[in-house]
């Protein structure tokens, strides 16, 4: 039996995004809690998760508000952790991986290949001002590791949800120019990307991931260019003025 | 049904033990194939593990020599990926991992944690001549997310594999002392985690997973002394010869 879950989450978090889509996914029944990264509640880290990230999920106990957590109820930090567990609970009525264990070998594959080749280069280019065309070698890394069509093992699984709040994320970036990479770099990026033939295989695929409700619904887009563009073009002018 | 399993791995590394190991634990038969990592056969970037690393495991397919794999079996890579998939295979007949979802998350939170926290700070250490003192927290984090007493979630699973590889790497680089750090830093820190109360834990379960046949059958301690002494202790003359 399936008990109680809180999330803890934030819009504007790619790894907090991660577990609400697998969670909006699973059809699991779950309290949505929105933490403030720019001001956690004095509660969160003795109370939810000492590392005081999200996503973390509070999971059994009794029905309590999620200002007050129970000690009663286990508390699970990390969001690849998560992604598992909640394939785990949803296993028997919503499996959110393959039964065939190469096919979640290959699932969990990709998210090794999302979190070693993807997200560091994307991070580089967005926070420490590093060329963003790397980026690129890794989009056409990630996307050599599909399939002809559909999602990462054919069917949507949590590969899915691994990869698509930063993928949404960077082309948000790319496209508005926002970021600490130089200026121009990213609409460039952006451009090679909705247009070069070399990407036509990723346009589809997050047309794909990007039109499912469990993605629009946890998608804060104006959230998302709001905090990057105080945050990182911000860091873009700190970089040059100490050139 | 559970299909042929050829691993390809090197006594050498720690990433490869892993899944030696969770072989080792789940029963399930398997060819055990040597890569000299010094000169990997021509054969298996192509035919295996395109990134040229070790563990790879060719799962199905014929009956064939290691030497010549097939393409109609699967090919398999990365440590993690391929514990998990060993426990998917052995799941019904010898179970690696906990059937409670909140269990799972805990041992794949230590998996997380030997990632994030002990593996960096004990390579940067030792390949890198940082000062080894910081490995001892990170022990100490490990411990932490111990149970009082038995293995990560109680019973041995996939976590306990993710981890005693590099722990016994690091205690034979201590003990004796090789690696790029400083000269007398590794046997210092060796006497602390082999004496200090606060450690007796971390030597509890040390000596509880060293002692299972799992790890004994997949631990070559003459190589591994033999190896990092040629590559370590040259790379710390090398750093202080560039002081
Ligand atoms: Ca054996």
């Amino acid at each position: 039996m399936v008990e109680l879950i809180t999330l803890y989450t934030a819009k504007i978090c790619p790894y907090a995004q991660r577990a609400e889509i697998a969670l909006e996914e699973s059809g699991l029944p779950y309290k949505r809690y929105e933490i403030d990264l720019s001001n956690k509640p004095e509660w969160y880290a003795p109370k939810v998760n000492p590392a005081s990230k999200v996503p973390a999920i509070a999971y059994g106990g009794p029905d309590v508000a999620p200002e007050t957590p129970s000690p009663e109820s286990a508390k699970i930090a990390e969001s690849l952790v998560l992604l598992e567990f909640i394939a785990d609970l949803s296993a028997s009525t919503k499996p959110l991986l393959p039964a065939d264990p190469v096919a979640r070998a290959k699932a969990r594959f990709f998210i090794e290949a999302v979190l070693s080749k993807f997200t560091g280069a994307f991070y580089g280019a967005l926070t420490r001002g590093e060329d963003p065309a790397p980026v690129l070698d890794t989009i056409d890394i990630l996307q050599g590791l599909l399939p002809e069509e559909g999602y990462v093992v054919g069917e949507w699984s949590i590969a899915d949800a691994a990869v698509t709040p930063f993928l949404a994320r960077a082309l948000i970036s790319f496209k508005h120019d926002i970021g600490a990479y130089d200026e121009g770099a990213g609409k460039k990026l952006y451009d090679v990307l909705q247009t070069d033939a070399k990407y036509a295989r990723f346009r589809k695929y997050y047309a794909d991931v990007s039109s499912r409700p469990s993605f629009k619904d946890t998608w804060h887009e104006d959230v998302v260019i709001d905090v990057f563009s105080k945050r990182f073009n911000e860091l873009r002018i700190q970089r040059l003025a100490q050139k």
